[in-house]
């Protein structure tokens, strides 16, 4: 592929870092979208060094996906979505950076989800997958709920919903009850016989790996397991509190994101999710609508 | 110090492991301590180099405190209480090492420090520190419960307390309350402003760094603040069952170990209270008792 001086210049990158992994998408004036690649996690609050190298890796497969040379991104304006950049030193710290684009603006990984979700218009998001959080901007106002990660906060995500659940587990085995079908669900799951073997699996581990028990509890409280309903109620509780809370300053649009979106909707406050939009691109468009606000173009 | 060969192959070395740090000691056949070394985390959980690493430094320790050569642990029999030996895996890793002594005796952390408090007798111990667990040993019965570690378990532990205050603390600034004097004195803790700034100091933080936290959540319940109150009061709720429940195989003696012990008390089921004997030994000779009925000794 070939492109003269003027459409290359229009070319924005748009970046949504994550906990899990980082995506970098090259985007044409009309949103079309040119290239796209796929790195390891980036998230300041875990490291600088990392996220700056998934940022730059995710950059460089996206230019090879487009056909583009692996410099050319120094011709290019970079829209950042991370999370922690509210954090007052890991903000200075990236502003510092030595990016590879012409130009980068960053902003949270929230605030990207909720410019692509509206597409550039005000609204609100909840994101709930490994983690949750919510945000909503409106005006000149904006509002950024949880999101404090694995294990300080984060009900109702994936990780959340696996490590009440394996709590609950322990307790059932060393008999201070109450019993539980997760009991049974949980050692099949790690293919152990006792508690031991659960920690084993579990001790130190990322959140990630907790929220892979996250569909067991959800499929235990379905079946009307008391304590997996008790997890799952507590936590979708929480996820209906966060949407009526970002509802306050009166976002004229609403989306939840994330892989536990659809399967908690069932135990959400109706008013919540009949409130629901479908969200209009993904937040790599809103980074890179989010560069575009920045720059003075209209997005 | 000069030891004669007789004296010297009556030496025992007692090592305690741990999640912060893994102490030995070399005792005398008359229990008298000749030297002492202390070291980094000795936790198979959590790494076996580093496990293996931190015992080697601790002895050599010792012996340099007792006056020995570096290569005189060689001649001497070795006790070791470690956590997470009851994994089966973790076990034969174990005993495979080319450890430096003339032999080695490994059981868990609790069987030793059970061991050391009663003086070798039969008995329970439940340990609150940074952790929490029970262990009760009588005649041929043995009882280990909880110590599933931070942030699985561990009810009642000094990280638990920490983790659950600063979970109340992200909730209260958040909006979504209770509201709770616990806010202000972790934000002082830290010397922060907002939720972000208690995030940045706790996220990915071990569990030493969250039990810095248990003395304000104790100072804060004792205040009556609700929030605290009820966090104390479900800690200390399980620490009684777990008593309780160690109590059912009928120990003729009960200790509490850790540094939570005393300020726990209070909050305790009186009738646990009543049953506490201080412990006989510490851990390490706990250790050195061990080996020694493994010997063959008597202790």
């Amino acid at each position: 592929m070939g492109f003269n001086q003027t459409e290359e210049q229009a070319l924005v990158i748009g970046i949504d870092g994550g906990g899990s992994k980082c995506r970098a998408t090259i985007y044409a004036a009309d949103d079309s979208v040119l290239g796209t690649g796929v790195a390891g996690r980036a998230n300041p609050l875990y490291g600088l060094t990392h996220t700056f190298d998934s940022i730059s890796r995710a950059t460089e497969l996206a230019l090879q996906d487009a056909g583009l040379k692996a410099g050319d991104g120094k011709t290019m304006v970079a829209g950042v979505g991370l999370a922690g950049v509210n954090v007052a030193h890991l903000y200075q710290a990236i502003k510092a950076w030595q990016h590879p684009f012409a130009e980068m603006y960053v902003t949270t990984d929230l605030h990207t989800a909720c410019i692509g979700a509206h597409k550039g218009g005000d609204g609100a998001v909840i994101i709930t997958g490994t983690g949750s959080c919510g945000y909503a901007h409106v005006g000149e106002q904006s509002l950024s709920l949880g999101g404090h990660g694995f294990a300080l906060g984060d009900k109702g995500s994936g990780a959340w919903l696996g490590l009440q659940a394996a709590q609950q587990v322990l307790l059932d085995l060393d008999g201070f009850g109450p019993a539980t079908q997760l009991t049974e669900r949980l050692l099949e799951h790690f293919k152990v016989n006792d508690a031991m073997g659960i920690v084993e699996h579990l001790a130190g581990k990322s959140s990630g790996c907790y929220a892979t028990l996250a569909r067991t509890v959800l499929s235990c409280a379905q079946a009307q397991d008391e304590v997996a309903k008790a997890i799952v109620v507590e936590g979708a509780e929480y996820i209906s509190a966060l949407a009526h809370k970002l509802f306050e300053i009166h976002p004229p649009r609403f989306s939840m994101i994330g892989g536990l979106a659809e399967p908690l909707a069932p135990w959400l406050d109706k008013r919540v999710v009949d409130k629901i939009s479908p969200i209009l691109a993904p937040p790599e468009l809103g980074a890179a609508y989010f560069a575009r606000q920045q720059l003075g173009f209209s997005s």
